[in-house]
């Protein structure tokens, strides 16, 4: 091994331990901390984020990243230790213009967060949250600007922290193309918006057995309970401390089936690719996945790919029915698929349907990069955001609660990160049209073993782990780098046959 | 503020951000982690614990803590400032004598050593465990021997870390008061031992329904769930992050109503003591109990003084009833009492009754003596416990699993801990004793006001966290040092009056 790298894996190592800690902690707030903790939680979390800046911007790991920068000694190196050479240098660059003392504050700033957006979104006021969003935003705002050259655009070098590439010039026409088609589309589906029903998805259905179905579901995908945890949370969500320790949480709601089927098996998706990456990178900046697009990608292709196909259902139905015989003994295989395949435009980004989701997307995006280029306050935000969803999806929220205050990512200073999920749902339906020709996804999925999906997955996107740079791992498995015609034709398709068959 | 003292403060929070962190770590591999998850958690556990090591242990911290031990620089501070600087000068010389490299390699030897602990204890094979054992005695005799004074024997510097002043001398004495009184009383137990009926204990007790009392008895006690949190685990344990989050796990058997029980009291006893201690000294070395031996005195007192009164299950025994009105229609509150004061050697120390259980620690307190005196090798230990058991209990354990790999302790190096279980139960009748001349104590438990208990104990311990040493906050409260007649005279008339009235 190259002696520059051998040094620098002690700092690898201690990096993984405050990461481990770190992804603890918060995991722990969100699952089962009790309330009164939170502001001593918010402080560890800053100093121990803090600790962690000073490992890896320091002088030592400073000069090692030096040292390998050369041709000659990046041909001495594997391509992975390259990768972890690259990720490094990234993260040093991002890091290393932000005072310690800053990042401090920051971190801790943002712990705080979270608990002030809670209580303002139970309040449902935006006013108590909108101090510390300007907070978060001006930190957000000066870290970029550490980082930027005099022609950056401030939202894009947010947008790179998430996905290297894909600028505000890439994703304005993503957008625009997605705009066109889905507004239409959309507008056709509320014209006849009574035509599939779907009154037995608010029926009754017991907690505790929803919990041990949604269970049984994210076995029966491929998730491994020897070096994963399912929990609940206020919202579904996944972390990963390694490839040894994947966690996923889910919510459920007494009158809604769907909600937590789908929950789990989005969140499987995402767990899959963190549990797949291969154990020679563990622990390293390479040892989970490349970006936050491809992880959508993953648990989008399980969600609305695999778990909202007639194939995926044909084997489970009949257990769906078997535990709850009296609630869905009238509802048919027929009459499910149609249900959670129902498009309906409503308010809330996480309750939306395949079809009006990447509006939701579109949405924030256009405001962040409103924000970002000083073109709006933060007190405009609420206005601004009502518009939107009223030029879009033709709804008012009745209140900050299920508004502007709906997503939890501003108060973790996640700007630029909601894009993630469009790009994620487009690089899903690419994968699946190069998948559909390379395996016989149906026939898995109809005799139930998804084993060989998994496995296809892991071998060409998972067990590289941020290894390769999203676009190059596209063309490595696709022939082709992101291409946005598949995700447009996937959605006009299904849409138009799904409505059509009922209209006729 | 003294200005060496506000300087020592930003060492404080960063060794609280890092204890947090490790106490977490701890908590969640045994209440939730994914079992694969076990060997990286050691890993992260072990850096952590060397970072915290240097915080402590660094110049800085050296030099201020000399500048204030001096006469007229502690009269500047305050009561608590004063406990703060005595108990990190005491882990000041703890931890500097020790080479950081060492103390990483035993901290991650320490969290590795449960696993392969606890998979020796499933295949009931002491060999499987004891090279870990060696190594862990090895370090600690090492340990111990940096801080040695010529004449100072190892095992008494391993116990003054639990329980400061409790040498070896004053424990001999206390144990063989024990021994001559408890030995004597089991034979004439012993000679009666069908003559408390208990079967009912046995009967089919549903899971969900223990949990869901269990929970309804913490916060009866005063558990305050917005500080705290219950979780399930192997073995019923606490743990403290602060007091506002404080910890505490159970475990249920299906058969055995009495065991979930008495451990939530037992570990409600524990929390009520961390979540007492006062704000304002939240956070630092002052912030948590003064001693393993003080925190085992409120856990017994609750355990023991309160849960198996007649007074206490007067209100709560119809409840009980309740939940559970089919299996306990037959048995009455006076069964009931007379079950769950019942006396019956066994071979288990965590489901031993409050007679047996100081022969237990008797036990575990000569074989340390041997261990760290080096009258007994490791391979030896297995026999000469179970000769013990022989001698003191009547009993053979069947083997090593319910032998000497019944207890998790010397795989966390735990070792001079065990006697503080019967420093604790002494000192909880001593505690006793005094309260119930001041306060009425039996009035409260019949009509079920747990407060005015809490409150006490708070006002006169809990508050105080380890600011002042056992023996000091005893003669504060009960006007004179520890005094073990109290205990001696509490078991003898206990259990002298119990098997009495049953055999007339």
């Amino acid at each position: 091994m190259n002696q520059y790298y051998t040094r620098l894996l002690p700092y690898l190592e201690r990096n993984q331990a405050y990461q481990t800690a770190l992804a603890l902690l918060s995991w722990d707030a969100e699952t089962l901390a009790p309330p009164a903790a939170s502001d001593y939680t918010a402080k560890s979390i800053g100093i121990l984020s803090e600790e962690a800046y000073h490992i890896l911007t320091g002088d030592e790991v400073q000069t090692l990243l030096k040292k390998l920068d050369t041709k000659k000694k990046q041909e001495t190196l594997t391509v992975s230790e390259r990768a972890v050479v690259r990720l490094l240098q990234k993260e040093f660059e991002k890091l290393s213009c932000i005072p310690a003392k800053e990042y401090r504050e920051f971190s801790e700033l943002c712990a705080n967060a979270q608990s002030v957006y809670c209580r303002a979104k139970q309040n449902a006021s935006f006013e108590d949250f909108a101090p510390t969003l300007e907070q978060l935003i001006a930190y957000k705002r000066r870290f970029a600007s550490y980082r930027a050259k005099k022609q950056d655009n401030l939202y894009d070098i947010l947008l790179n922290d998430y996905e290297e590439g894909f600028t505000t010039k890439v994703l304005d026409d993503f957008f625009i193309r997605l705009r066109d088609t889905v507004v239409p589309l959309i507008k056709k589906v509320v014209s006849q918006k009574d035509s599939i029903p779907k009154e037995y998805n608010s029926r009754r259905f017991p907690i505790e057995q929803q919990r041990s179905f949604c269970r049984f579901l994210s076995g029966y995908l491929g998730f491994d309970f020897n070096r994963g945890v399912i929990a609940e949370s206020e919202h579904p969500f996944t972390t990963s401390f390694h490839n040894h320790d994947v966690r996923i949480t889910n919510h459920f709601y007494e009158n809604n089936l769907e909600s937590g089927i789908f929950s789990v098996i989005h969140e499987t998706g995402h767990a899959l690719y963190e549990m797949g990456v291969d154990d020679t990178i563990t622990g390293t900046p390479a040892g989970s996945a490349i970006s936050m697009g491809m992880h959508e990608s993953q648990s989008r292709f399980y969600e609305n790919m695999i778990g909202r196909s007639r194939e995926f259902w044909e084997p489970l139905f009949p257990k769906l029915k078997e535990t709850y015989p009296d609630t869905l003994s009238d509802v048919s295989l027929e009459d499910f698929i149609s249900g959670i395949n129902k498009a309906e435009p409503g308010p809330i980004r996480v309750e939306a349907d395949e079809l009006t989701y990447p509006l939701h997307i579109l949405i924030r995006y256009e405001l962040e990069k409103e924000i970002f280029n000083g073109t709006c306050n933060v007190s405009e935000l609420p206005n601004l955001w009502n518009r939107k969803y009223e030029e879009y999806l033709g709804i008012t929220p009745k209140s900050s609660a299920e508004g502007i205050l709906q997503d939890i990512h501003w108060s973790m200073a996640d700007f630029g990160y909601f894009p993630s999920y469009a790009i994620g749902s487009a690089v899903a339906a690419q994968i699946y049209n190069y998948m559909e020709q390379q395996i016989p996804l149906a026939d898995y999925l109809k005799s139930g073993n998804m084993v060989p999906i998994r496995e296809y997955l892991r071998d060409n996107i998972h067990k590289y782990g941020a290894v390769y740079p999203t676009n190059e791992l596209l063309k490595k498995m696709t022939g082709e780098e992101f291409n946005p015609d598949y995700y447009i034709r996937y959605l006009t398709e299904k849409y138009t046959a799904l409505y059509h068959e009922l209209r006729s």
